[in-house]
């Protein structure tokens, strides 16, 4: 099955789930050899993003095991294939949800490889063309990547910090450019967590004035310390009746069930709401939500890899990052334990050097 | 309670509805006369919206009896206030929906009245400030209005079969007209009804490649006549599989509970379904239909009186009008009946010259 295929040679230490019910834990994996366009990128570091349990849990029903997770990785090059443009060994590097994708259909072309009519080839759990089996993401010593799928790391920047970049980042700096929040506008967003104190801190950098919604009193401080210009109890009915028919643009972060109206009305005239959190059932939208004040409920899915590198450097000139907290990778089981409760502020980041110590 | 008020003189004859569960009978209403800014129309026509039948019957909780529907008005100026500038006695005139609205809110202010922030003067069942009591709409043999709430007609169209414009037809075109819709384009129309024949007509006449989607397999006939180049049976999976991420735009006119999700997953990326039915029930929305493709899931609400006078001229132009049937006014019970059971093709319109014959 594997003959055709290039030859796989790098034995490769990660750690992963081996069923939906095992915890991770140390697992040898093969990487190939970096191709002619594939650089091969030493992790330094790896973002936690809740997907990764999802998946390991096999939550969404489709992941074949062993599953390596991680989508939010920063390293370093230690090497490139003959006929690699824009990397060199010892650059920084990352890689973030996608590793390839057909690169010809219409939304490829676009720049919009996350919609790739094909299907965008993720970087954990997907079908890996290289070596006919699936891809193993980013809780790993290292990763081999078509260069057109690797991105430039700012300098300035906290390396840890920057790696929730790479998918909480993206999927919220993405709509918020669609839409064109900027100075004027008055953007919610929805749910404070790794997503949304993201949403925070960006919002306010493209200079709108940004409300946050939370049912967590203990966020409150937290929220004012990102950047909000007003915190909004969302569970206070008052609160939310003051900013009926006021907002721009929401950003939904929230992957749970919840009452979308309440959140649709606070809408201006043609104003947009934007779900990136994803709740496993569906949201019940009462057609008179959007019909007065013509408002859009809409979805968006992380971001091509150009607005990524956009994303990226923009981050850059702005000194942004995640609020994380670095853990060893010994500790990935109860991390999932602690954000199932919510319980990090606001991601876990995985310090790869960790995985060196595993016996 | 009238005093401060203009004074009360005329009677006029008009069909109203006594309670939620009489029928619509001849019944006296006085009219103010008109005012400097107001015309008087002689009501030549009136089409029957289903509104009219859900407000009779208080389907919607707020009617106030005796209640007049009719919001789809065509008829002759017979009287004009000293300072109307844009019409003379004599002239064609048409009524929607609105007779007046706060006009110095930001919306109104935007020539989008419908969406007052102080809520717009409806045509039927809504607070006069004229009289004091409610509004009385178009089931009459005139109806008084300001001016600026009064649609020129043109003068190359059957009158009776464009009094659905005031309605239906603002409705469909103006979410087609706010999302562009035109060659090029693959346009669905959603529901085969007084608002969806619309729908078709003007997408066609506004160059798209316009799809049908119906239940009633005894429409697809009529759905090419009315102009669509496909029909999909909406129950035949196969047949809707076919059209997967292919719409640049749905128009939803619906008012039944229904699967949405089936809907935004024809539309191609960055897509979005507008929904004009207004369903009792919320719709549930799967995240995932707008998340891949970020698709867009929006609501409009009929159109303001600039946009309303661009669709009658763009009718006018295009020689367009709604399919109907021409009923006397003594057949409104009737009528309604038919109109619960989707049996009329597609619109009544009431020939007020029957009025006169009430005894």
């Amino acid at each position: 099955m594997v003959m055709g295929f290039n030859i796989l040679i790098m034995k490769t230490n990660t750690y992963a789930a081996q069923s939906a019910t095992t915890p991770l834990a140390p697992f040898n994996i093969q990487r190939r050899e970096p191709g002619a366009h594939d650089v091969q990128i030493d992790i330094l570091y790896c973002g936690v993003c809740h997907s990764d349990l999802h998946i390991a849990r096999n939550e969404w029903h489709g992941t074949t095991y062993p599953c390596v997770p991680g989508h939010e990785i920063i390293g370093r090059i230690s090497k490139v294939g003959a006929h690699v443009k824009n990397f060199k060994e010892g650059d920084l590097a990352g890689v973030g949800c996608m590793v390839d994708s057909c690169r010809t259909c219409e939304n490829c072309v676009d720049d919009l490889e996350q919609f790739c009519e094909k299907g965008p080839i993720f970087t954990y759990n997907s079908p890996d063309k290289h070596s006919g089996g699936l891809t193993y993401g980013g809780y790993s010593e290292n990763v081999v990547v078509d260069e057109a799928f690797v991105l430039h790391i700012p300098h300035n920047l906290d390396l840890a910090a920057t790696a929730p970049l790479l998918c909480a980042g993206i999927t919220t700096y993405s709509p918020l450019r669609h839409y064109n929040v900027g100075k004027g506008q008055k953007v919610g967003i929805v749910g404070l967590g790794g997503l949304g104190h993201m949403g925070v801190k960006l919002a306010k950098a493209f200079g709108a004035h940004v409300v946050v919604f939370t049912t967590s009193a203990n966020k409150v401080e937290d929220a004012l310390r990102l950047g909000a210009d007003e915190v909004v109890n969302s569970r206070n009915e008052n609160e939310m009746q003051a900013h009926l028919n006021s907002f721009h643009f929401i950003l939904d972060t929230v992957a749970a069930q919840h009452d979308i109206n309440a959140y649709l009305l606070l809408l201006k005239r043609d104003g947009t709401l934007t779900q990136v959190g994803v709740p496993s059932e569906p949201l019940a939208v009462q057609v008179g939500s959007l019909i007065y004040g013509r408002r859009n409920f809409s979805g968006s899915l992380i971001g091509g890899i150009k607005e990524t590198q956009e994303m990226l450097d923009f981050c850059g000139a702005h000194n942004i990052t995640a609020d994380i907290e670095l853990i060893p990778i010994q500790n990935i089981n109860a991390a999932y334990e602690r954000l199932l409760k919510s319980d990090v502020k606001y991601r876990f980041v995985i310090d790869m050097a960790s995985l060196k110590e595993t016996p």
